[in-house]
């Protein structure tokens, strides 16, 4: 990842609709990297703010979006399908279109629905905070992440390709291939169901007589297990009904742990709740000392892809990632790590 | 608090038993502050690590305790009632005997059964980390931690007086004053409960099929959410054991907005999901931004002190904290501070 960019994304024109905490980073960041970038919000006060920190933020989509090589919606959840039909009829077939949203069926299906599958590609960088709105946002705030896109075959592929790269060079992105239905499973384990808990346990100490006391007593365990239920409140309702039935499967998958831990406890069974306590303990070992060995991989530029589709997919769920996307005459190359096993 | 210690705490002679994570903490604390200090551990490489690190490390705690005064117990739970009975053999009467564990109505009941209510105040500092041992220890951990102390009437109010100031002086603690049982209860949902949302968390992705492809988009609210599930896990099991029917029952309550919110959701009802975050949102802003006002009061050196313990008492389940302890001729006073209503 450079500061500015160079080679075949140098002269992007991209436009960022929805500018808030994520839409907002995105944008600062095009913007720092020298492209040629709009952002767009339906808040004037935040296209005012758009432009005292030197971006280019115009009154209306049909400015913002008109000439762009990539557009990237960024507004809440529920209102995606209805960007999409209007950017979709404002911009060029040759134009990429994709979002950050938490989650990714329901948006996938909205496009497909909308006959835009070949240059929509549903996408979801696991970065946010605390915090709302463009004055929290950050050039640098997506850094690094993680970066889910969901790759199809046909002329899908290619524009996974070209914004595979994009990330990469721009945001320095560990992308994450995965189809929409597998991400929002593993999302909802990774990210909605702690934000159930983190409200039920948040939700339980406001109204406990104890209140004031826990407050003051609030180490780590309260406070990290917390951290989510402070981001705002209809953002956290949106994303988890945009997933309801897989969030509350794998909350279901949870709770007969919870059961688990508390009949231990229950019983005073010391070896049980160690034993258990020791199985957790090993998912937070993988999850900070994971090794990845390479695993890239070529393919043919052209075909239909599927065999490369597949492999993406796999390489997704596997915990994979991509480090990159290069496109010769005849081959197309991915820089590729898969986690060694434990 | 100042680096070296001055006046009255300046020739105190401390020791430590048990210097893993938070009593190699205390002791590496009170070695810099330039006290006179023993630490002892039941494990030869550790009273090791403890000598390289230039602190005396005797090999019996019949050396370490020898006319002490003040001995801070920081072994495990379940080995205080009988390293108490140890220590109160081995010091004078005037040694004041404090712990560290995360449950304190177990411990003062072992201290009243020995006859040491007089001179064991029971302690909790709100601090700890997901490493463990000496190597993890680090003389800042505890400061400006909160720390409860559980304040008794009689000769004990002299002890938690005295011990009060010290920890202030030492650590810039915020000494929060309560009864064992109020610990407790406020523990079980700062604390425990927190820790058992932890593991059936972790516990779920380490058994879930999603296993590796969570861990790879595990952002803020998975990995947040988990951290005190990496804490050893025996240690884990006895903090939840030294408080079974405290956590059971905050347990339920937290159950009780999970349920709600799963309601909410499996109904598909985002008016009632907004307002739950919303909810648990006020929790995280009361946490934060907390204002505290001065509540400093005065109380006579002598008598019962059943006035004194009982503001101090009432102070702590306020959720308010002490910044000091002045001894005068005829009067004690308190800096404090109380929370003010959001």
């Amino acid at each position: 990842m450079t500061d500015g960019v160079t080679g075949r994304y140098a002269t992007v024109r991209a436009a960022v609709l929805g500018t808030g905490l994520i839409g907002g980073s995105l944008l600062l960041r095009l913007a720092d990297a020298g492209l040629d970038v709009t952002g767009w919000d339906p808040d004037p006060v935040t296209r005012e703010q758009a432009r005292s920190r030197g971006v280019s933020a115009p009154a209306t989509i049909e400015q913002a979006v008109a000439g762009r090589d990539v557009v990237f919606l960024c507004g809440p959840l529920p209102t995606l399908p209805r960007t999409l039909t209007q950017v979709a009829d404002l911009t060029a077939p040759g134009c990429v279109l994709t979002d950050v949203g938490s989650t990714k069926v329901e948006v996938a299906a909205a496009a497909a629905r909308l006959g835009l599958t070949d240059r929509f590609v549903p996408g979801h960088p696991m970065a946010g905070a605390e915090s709302a709105g463009l004055p929290a946002a950050s050039p640098t705030l997506l850094t690094g992440a993680a970066w889910v896109l969901c790759p199809a075959t046909g002329a899908a592929t290619v524009a996974f390709r070209w914004l595979t790269g994009l990330l990469v060079e721009l945001f320095g992105a560990r992308v994450v291939p995965m189809s929409a239905s597998a991400h929002d499973s593993v999302a909802a384990l990774a990210s909605h169901v702690p934000h159930l808990l983190a409200g039920a346990l948040a939700g339980a100490v406001q109204r406990s007589p104890l209140r004031d006391a826990v407050l003051a007593l609030a180490a780590g365990s309260f406070s990290d297990g917390t951290r989510v239920a402070g981001t705002p409140a209809e953002r956290t309702a949106n994303m988890l009904l945009g997933n309801r039935d897989r969030v509350l499967h794998e909350l279901a998958e949870v709770r007969v742990l919870l059961d688990e831990l508390a009949g231990a406890l229950r019983a005073g069974d010391a070896p049980a709740l160690t034993a258990a306590y020791a199985q957790a303990g090993a998912a937070r070992s993988a999850l900070r000392g994971r090794r990845f060995a390479p695993a890239d991989r070529e393919f043919p530029v052209g075909g239909d892809h599927a065999v490369e589709v597949a492999w993406l997919r796999g390489l997704g769920d596997a915990g994979g990632h991509l480090t990159g996307c290069r496109i010769g005459p005849d081959v197309v190359s991915y820089p590729a790590w898969l986690p060694v096993a434990d």
